[in-house]
């Protein structure tokens, strides 16, 4: 492509795009499309002269669109956000535009000192400790198997790294703790890398549904006893079926009683701790061996982007440090490269948006943004406590709130209330004006509503609301 | 940010980047900084109060430029490149914007089906057999990780996934097999998985440091014959060093015969195989179980977009699937749900920008740019083979030659021309016209110069030469 059409389809495709962001909200939230619509759109075979990129842009409209279902639309309340913001969109079009790889520092310096510097602004934004290193991996699953690599070497004396599993007493297996709540990506993760799905042990909660320490103790003393090996406990701030916020300090003295490896998953709240009243949430990470938390989530920073933060990157480093001729810099022994402290050998310059968002909004600007949410959920769950035909099913410590239709005096059996609410969501959802998930607590089926769309407002919420109560009265009759 | 502020500095940052393609060959290719200089312009502490879009483009190009390594100029001839286009940057704008997570087919149905018609046209593209079906990841390190998981459940029965390591009899370590040749990602990602870097046996070379089919049935007849278990074989079409090639034919029987799951790694060559006079490189992928090539190196896609192919993606899919409620959907038995394809749950609308590249330069035009870098390697070679003062020290099969500057008649040692070479490299980088890298082959240290920029023209190339001639004089003297 010359350079001229470049600019030419650029600004067509920046106004395209602001556009977007002015009628988002009039797409359904979810798409209405079905199962294989798109690709029967779409030819089987490749075509072998080029397009028009008019006629690319036009299929963009007509194929592409009505199969997207729209994070960015204010009405997205399902899952947790994955927002953004216009800084870091552009930020985005220009590390697309540079096209460096930010493997070693040599390929270029300012992309891994960049990424030094945003880490350390977060480190301070969210007041965690001062030892604390941080490098941007893609997801918060890649960082959770980064912080089992490492407490598993960590344990192994970096044995397992350098003669695999065999050299690992078969009866000794090694253990990671923790809560029922707990993400999926910790099991995968210990799939990965060859714990095994069943050396996961899973702590109950408490009706908070928060990892009860008790409990946790007693499962490592029981391993310990039965000759197991405890090698790491990964907490939760912040569970993804309802935030839930697990007992840092309590969990934090069970792991270093016991000398096992804490890894803090915060993958959604973390952006919380921005804000000073909210700090307390990571009371105790100073005893955490490992954190993470995604920008990508909510802190208007385009996905992918996770911070991964380590108190001893030198245990990082030796995971992950292998040395071919092909990638030595006759500046490796004064630097940091980052291939040294991930899977991927390959990085995108992802600190040029980060650096682009806190920037451009500043922390203040970043800390009202969160509050707005914060306070939406609150009124949010005001309304569930006060209708009676609505119940609140877990508490709301963030932005998002667990509540079910459950009329009033009815003696509903459990699953025709499951049958129900599942019903109201598929309604709602396929409304398009909303967009909502669900989840299962202590064995209910919840419907769940996340407030961190950049552009949701109090209006967006009170509409959620009233089309909520009204598929749920039509569920009524 | 509000939308006339977007689309003001929208159309600003297009400009900006169309500018930066017209001028990139004004900035030295290798960045310039010191270590620490990045750092030091930049505060310490993040901005409280936002700050203008106008300041922070004013410190990207004061600050932030001056250590970028530019990937993108035609004189970049390091490592292997990272190409991109311009559809490429404009398809990831467009979806940064979207910023929708394809971990289901429900969060945006069209990211899933894209994902599937354009993995489907790289298999035809690529003339790859027809039961591959194809996912994308962020990295070949990454890709590479999935098929070793892949090949250590099948060889377990899923039982290592469930029960750990502990399950595998100690003595029976699994063993992969790799070339001497092969990228660093194999030992990284056996030690990830837990076979440990020990078990990794580097298979020896031909003079061509292609793999020796040989030594690799020794290898595994000895490992069986020890109560070893063979478990994957990892053959390199186009190694880091050298785009050396692996006999895939003679390997895949080997694995047939044993019963080992076989994965080829053509991270940066499997671009070559579109042209059908160089789709012999693949020949025997047939008896693969898993295939990698990156986009992201040489098709004009800018990073990251790792194409991984699998034979049986049932596998893949039982290796990473975990069910947990948040995620379950009403689509989930009709549908493919990437999320269970690999590591990471969050996934980028990668596909996108495959689609836009693909359609902007068709098959044909595609091809035509690809065979345009191998006839300047060929170029090169030819000029390295006819200069009396210089010697080819590996075939060159693609886009890349591996040479040294050897003075005729000289009787200097091994070690006093590599002092030469690391310092004509040294200068030559310096220089900031043209970024060259290095490997060591058979020993000996060797500059690599590797032609697969978008905008590198027979003139770069020439110029190249002109310029390591001149630094190579300078040494002589």
């Amino acid at each position: 492509m010359d350079f001229k059409s470049f600019r030419k389809y650029g600004h067509e495709l920046i106004d395209w795009v602001a556009d977007y962001m002015e009628k988002v909200e009039t797409y359904p939230v979810m798409s209405r499309s079905k199962p294989g619509e798109v690709r029967a759109a779409l030819p089987a075979d490749p075509p072998n002269k080029g397009e028009e990129m008019r006629e690319i842009i036009e299929d963009l409209d007509r194929i592409i669109m009505p199969g997207i279902t729209h994070w960015q639309h204010p009405g997205f309340f399902a899952y947790f956000p994955a927002n953004t913001s216009g800084p870091s969109i552009l930020a985005e079009l220009v590390s697309a535009a540079l096209g460096v790889n930010a493997m070693v520092w040599q390929t270029s310096p300012a992309a891994t000192e960049l990424e030094q510097v945003v880490m350390d602004w977060l480190r301070r934004m969210l007041d965690l400790p001062e030892e604390f290193r941080g490098v941007i991996q893609d997801t918060a699953s890649v960082s959770t198997v980064c912080a089992l690599l490492a407490a598993r070497e960590r344990l192994s004396g970096f044995e397992i790294n350098e003669k695999g599993f065999p050299v690992w007493p078969a009866g000794e297996a090694m253990r990671i703790y923790t809560s029922t709540e707990a993400h999926s990506s910790i099991e995968k993760g210990a799939r990965i890398t060859g714990f095994g799905g069943e050396n996961v042990i899973e702590i109950q909660v408490d009706g908070k549904y928060a990892m009860d320490p008790e409990a946790l103790e007693k499962a490592v003393e029981k391993d310990i006893a039965g000759g197991l090996k405890p090698c790491c406990i990964c907490a939760t701030v912040g569970t993804t079926s309802s935030t839930a916020l697990d007992p840092l300090t309590r969990i934090g003295e069970i792991a270093r009683r016991y000398g096992i490896w804490l890894h803090v998953d915060a993958a959604f709240a973390g952006s919380a701790a921005i804000l000073p009243e909210k700090r307390s949430i990571l009371d105790g990470i100073e005893m955490a061996d490992s954190f993470v938390f995604n920008p990508h989530k909510w802190l208007f920073t385009n996905f992918d982007c996770s911070a991964f933060f380590v108190k001893d990157p030198a245990a990082l480093i030796k995971v992950f440090s292998i040395d071919p001729e092909y990638l030595k810099t006759g500046r490796d022994s004064e630097v940091t490269n980052y291939r040294d402290w991930g899977i991927q050998l390959g990085r995108r310059f992802r600190a040029l948006k980060l650096w682009f968002v806190i920037r451009y909004y500043g922390v203040d600007g970043i800390r009202d943004r969160l509050r707005a949410h914060l306070e939406l959920a609150q009124e949010f769950r005001s309304w569930i406590e006060e209708d009676p035909d609505f119940e609140l099913l877990a508490p709301v410590h963030l932005n998002t709130v667990c509540f079910r239709f459950h009329p009033e005096g009815s003696r509903t059996s459990e699953k025709k209330l499951e049958a129900i609410n599942q019903a109201i969501m598929d309604g709602i959802n396929a409304s398009g004006k909303i967009y909502i998930s669900h989840t299962r607590l202590g064995g209910r089926f919840c419907l769940r509503l996340s407030i961190g769309q950049t552009y949701t407002t109090r209006d967006h919420v009170t509409g959620a609301w009233g089309i909520i109560r009204e598929h749920a009265r039509a569920a009524k009759r």
